[in-house]
C-alpha cells in the first residue's frame, strides 16, 4: 500500500504540502519541505561512516535482500507504474528483472575487490637516496550521495535503480529525490528497501526518499553541505541548472547528470544497397519502442541522397503509419513532444505525418527529411526531441556525410550501418565518432543497454556532465568512491582489503 | 639558451607585450596575446586526433626521448632554475631526477594496458529473451589538455612535470601555462619537449608553452572552446576562479585543482611519552624545508596539552632556530607569507618568534601556540600559510583530539604520530581522518610524496577540486581518459588493444 509520504531517517513524514495524483485515483503524496530536507541530509551524514564501514559481503547481502523485497511486491509495483507512467505491463515486468538485476550485479562485484583497484608498494628500506616507506591505496566511499529518478525509467533509473544501487554499493547512504511522474511506484520501492535496511540491520539512513515538485527539493537537496556527489538522469535545461548549483557551492561536488543524446544513425552506402528497407523499417522500430522515450532513441539517420535513401524512407514510413498511439510519461513530455514536433514541422519537410493521438497525453510518431546542409546550419534540428520523432538526413556525397559527424555535438551513442564494402567509409567516420559519443554501434539500435561490465552509458557534453562516468554497467560504481593512500599505516589500522 | 617566446604550433613567437625577468639580468619574456592563445588551442585540437591515435609504444619512447633531453640540458637547467626561485642546486638536482623518473614511469605504464582498464562482454546470440551484443570498452584519451605549472616545483610540477607527462601518455596534446616564478625554466624544458617531438616526429602541436602573467592568458586558455580538461597546481583563490570559469562553460570541462592544504598532524599520548623531542625536531626539518613551500608541509601539530607537548615544543624552537634564512619563490609569496605570520601573530602565541631575515624575498620559520578550542573557533588559524610557519594545538584531552579531527577541512595529507599503546584512540581517529585526506601516514612527514603506484595526491575540497582524482603516481593519467563502449564493432575498425 502506498504511503504517501517521505521516508527520512526510517520514519514515514508526512507534511502540510500535499500534490494529489493525477493518476492513482484518491493518492495524495506529501511534499518535503526544506526542513524535512535538512533532516534528511544531516541524518545521512550521521549514518555514512556506520554504512561506508559495513564488511563488502553485509553490502552485497542488503542488495540482494533489496531485490527480494521489490520482487515480493512485483504485482503492485508494476500496476502502479502502469497506472502512472501510460507504460505497458511487460516493459514493467521487465524492467523489474532489469532493477532486481542490477542489484544483484553490484552485490556480486563488490564480493570480489577489482573495482577498488587496490594497489601496493611495499617499503623498500634500503634504497638510496631515501627509503620508500609502505603505501597502499584503495577507493573508499565518497559521502552522502542525491539520486534524481528518471522519469522514462520508473524502476531501472529510479529510485533502487542503477545510480541507487551503485551508490549503495559503495558504501554511500542515498536520498532519493522520488520523480512526480511515479511517485507512487517511487513509494512502493522506497518501502521495499526500508524493509530490507530493517532484515540487514542496516542504519535507518542508508536509504531515505523525498517527494517533491518542481525544483525546490532539488535545489535544496544538490546544495546541502552534507551532500557529497549527484546522479541525474533528466532534461539539458533542468540538470544543468542542477549542475551549476553542484559546481558553484562553497565546497563543489560532483554531478553525474545523463542529459539525453540525438543518437545519430550513419547509414554508409553499401550497406543501403543491401538492405535500406530492413535498416528503415528496424529504425521505426527502435523509434517508436516506448513511446520514443529512450535517452538512446536514435533520432536521426544520415545517408547520401538516391534510391537506397527512398527505400529506407518508404519502409520506415510504412512501419511507422502502423505504429498506433501511445500513452506519454506526463502531460509535460507529451506537451513538449507535440511541440518539438511542430517546430521542426515549420522548418523542413515532414515525410510521415501520422496527425494527432485521440487519447490523452498520447502521441503519434514523426518523420521528417532535411539536406545535410540544411541540418547543420539550423541548431534547432540538431537537438534531441524526447519521443517518437525522427530525422532523415541526406548528404550530396559522403565526403559531406563526413563533414556531419564532425559537427556533431556529444552524444551518449552513434551507430553505423555498414558492410564489408564500407570499410574505406567507416575507417574515416570511427575517429571522428569516437570523439562524440560513449558508446559506439555497429548494425544495431542503441535502444536496448546492457547492463554489462563493458557498458558505457554517458558521453561528451550535452549527453552527459561528465564524460568520465557510466550510469549504467558495473564501472558505475566508480562516481561513488575516492582513492585514499595509506603510508606506513599499521595492519590493524588499514581497511581489511589492505591488509596482508 | 633561452629564447624568450612562446612555442605555439612549432614556432618560437614573439609578441609586444614583454615582461623583463628579475632573475635572469637582461632576459625577457614575450606574454602571449589572445590571438595566439587562440593559435595555440586550434592547432591542439587539429593535432588531438593524430597524435591520440599514436601507438602506445610510440608514446612511450616520445616521453623517454623528452627524459633524455631533458637530462642533456640538466646543468643550465638548474643553473636557470636556482637563478629563479632561489631553491638549492641539491633540490633542483634532485628535482630533475623526479621529473624524468616521471616521464619514464609513465612510458612503462602505457607499455602495458592495466591502465585503459579492458572490459570485455562476449555476444551471447542464444540468450533468451534478447541476445546479447558483443561489448568491449577501453579508456580513449579526453581531448586538448591545459597545463599550469605550479610555482614551487620548478620541474616535477611544471612544464615536463606529472600533469603534462600523464596527459602526454594517456594521448593529450597539451599546452602549458609557463609559471612566471621561472620563465626561464620553462623555456628550457620547453625546447627539450620540442627536440624530442621533431625526433619521434610527432605532431607539432602535441605540446605547447605559453607565458603570461595574471590570470588573463590562463582564464582564456580555460575557456576556449578546443579545450577539454586542466590540471592546476596553485593557490585556493586562484584555483577557485578557474575552477568557475572551466565549470560555467557552455560545455563544462573537468578541472584538476590542487589547491594545498594545512596538513595536520595528531600526535598521540603514547608515541609523545616516548618521543616527543624527536617528533619535534623531525616536525621542524619537514616544516622548514624548502623554506617549507610545499603543499603537503605539515602546519600544525595537535597533542594533548602537558610535560610531553612542551617536550615537543621545546625540540621544535630549539631546531628553528638554528635553521637559516631561506630565499622564496616569489615576492608574492614572501609577502603571502610574511603577512600570514603578522596575521597570526596577532591572534595568538608566538612561541618561535624568529624575527625578520635580512635578505630580500627571504624567510624565517615561526612557530605559534594555542589552544585546540581556539583554533577551532577561528578559521584564520585554519587557513593555509604558505611557507615556514606552523601551529602546536593544545588540546585538553584525547576526546577534544577527536572533535578537532571532526571539523577538519578536506586535506592533502593527515598524519598520526602513533605507539603500540595509542591502538585505541587511533581506531577511533582513523575513519574520521579517512573521510577529510588523500593520503593517511603514520610515524612520517607528509613532504616527500613517493611517485609510484600507489600514491593519491588530491583529497576532498578545499585540498583539490576534484576528490577522485589525484596529480602524482600512475593513476594521475586517469584524469585524461574517458570510457567508450564498443558494442559489434568489425575488429578492424576497433582500437587495437581490444581486437581479439
Amino acid at each position: 500500500m502506498i504511503n504517501g509520504k517521505n521516508l527520512i531517517d526510517g520514519v514515514w513524514v508526512g507534511s502540510d504540502n500535499v500534490a494529489h495524483s493525477a493518476d492513482l485515483a484518491g493518492q495524495s503524496f506529501a511534499l518535503a519541505t526544506k526542513a524535512q530536507v535538512n533532516a534528511a541530509c544531516q541524518a545521512a551524514r550521521r549514518d555514512f561512516r556506520a554504512y561506508s564501514k559495513t564488511a563488502r559481503g553485509e553490502r552485497a547481502a542488503f542488495l540482494r535482500a533489496i531485490a527480494e523485497e521489490i520482487d515480493k511486491l512485483g504485482d503492485e509495483i508494476t500496476r502502479t507504474g502502469m497506472a502512472e507512467t501510460g507504460l505497458p505491463e511487460m516493459r514493467l515486468i521487465g524492467e523489474r528483472g532489469r532493477t532486481t538485476g542490477q542489484l544483484r550485479m553490484f552485490a556480486d562485484l563488490i564480493e570480489g575487490t577489482d573495482y577498488l583497484d587496490i594497489r601496493k608498494d611495499g617499503a623498500l628500506p634500503d634504497r638510496a637516496p631515501l627509503p620508500r616507506p609502505d603505501l597502499r591505496l584503495t577507493h573508499k566511499a565518497i559521502g552522502p550521495v542525491v539520486v534524481f529518478g528518471a522519469s522514462n525509467f520508473p524502476l531501472a533509473f529510479s529510485t533502487a535503480g542503477g545510480d541507487t544501487a551503485s551508490a549503495l554499493a559503495a558504501g554511500c547512504p542515498v536520498i532519493v529525490k522520488g520523480h512526480s511522474a511515479h511517485a507512487g511506484t517511487a513509494d512502493l520501492v522506497a518501502q521495499a528497501i526500508e524493509t530490507a535496511i530493517l532484515a540487514c540491520n542496516m542504519p535507518k539512513a542508508t536509504f531515505q526518499m523525498l517527494q517533491g515538485s518542481g525544483r525546490e527539493v532539488g535545489s535544496a537537496l544538490v546544495q546541502h553541505p552534507e551532500i557529497t556527489a549527484v546522479g541525474f538522469t533528466g532534461s539539458l535545461a533542468g540538470g544543468r541548472e542542477l549542475y551549476d548549483q553542484c559546481h558553484a557551492r562553497p565546497h563543489p561536488i560532483p554531478f553525474y547528470g545523463e542529459l539525453g543524446s540525438v543518437n545519430p544513425m550513419f547509414c554508409l552506402p553499401a550497406a543501403m544497397d543491401a538492405r535500406a528497407a530492413e535498416i528503415g523499417a528496424g529504425w521505426a522500430a527502435s523509434l517508436t519502442m516506448g513511446a520514443g522515450q529512450f535517452c538512446t532513441n536514435p533520432g536521426i539517420a544520415v545517408m547520401v541522397k538516391g534510391d537506397p535513401a527512398d527505400a529506407l524512407e518508404a519502409a520506415c514510413v510504412d512501419a511507422l503509419r502502423k505504429t498506433p498511439e501511445q500513452k506519454m510519461l506526463t502531460d509535460g513530455i507529451h506537451k513538449a513532444f507535440e511541440s518539438g514536433v511542430k517546430g521542426v514541422s515549420g522548418l523542413i519537410e515532414e515525410v510521415a505525418g501520422c496527425g494527432t493521438a485521440k487519447a490523452a497525453r498520447s502521441g503519434l510518431p514523426a518523420l521528417f527529411k532535411v539536406t545535410a546542409r540544411a541540418w547543420m546550419a539550423n541548431p534547432i534540428l540538431q537537438q534531441e526531441i524526447f519521443g517518437s520523432a525522427g530525422i532523415i538526413v541526406l548528404c550530396d556525397d559522403v565526403a559531406e556525410m563526413v563533414e556531419l559527424a564532425e559537427i556533431l555535438e556529444g552524444q551518449l551513442t552513434v551507430t553505423l550501418h555498414l558492410d564489408d564494402a564500407d570499410a574505406d567509409l567507416a575507417a574515416v567516420l570511427m575517429p571522428i565518432v569516437e570523439e562524440k559519443a560513449g558508446r559506439i554501434l555497429a548494425n544495431g539500435f542503441a535502444t536496448g543497454v546492457e547492463v554489462c561490465s563493458s557498458m558505457m552509458h554517458g558521453g561528451p557534453y550535452p549527453a552527459s556532465t561528465d564524460v568520465r562516468a557510466t550510469s549504467v554497467g558495473t564501472l558505475a560504481i566508480a562516481r561513488w568512491l575516492r582513492p585514499v593512500s595509506y603510508q606506513n599505516i599499521p595492519s590493524a589500522l588499514l581497511p581489511s582489503e589492505l591488509r596482508e
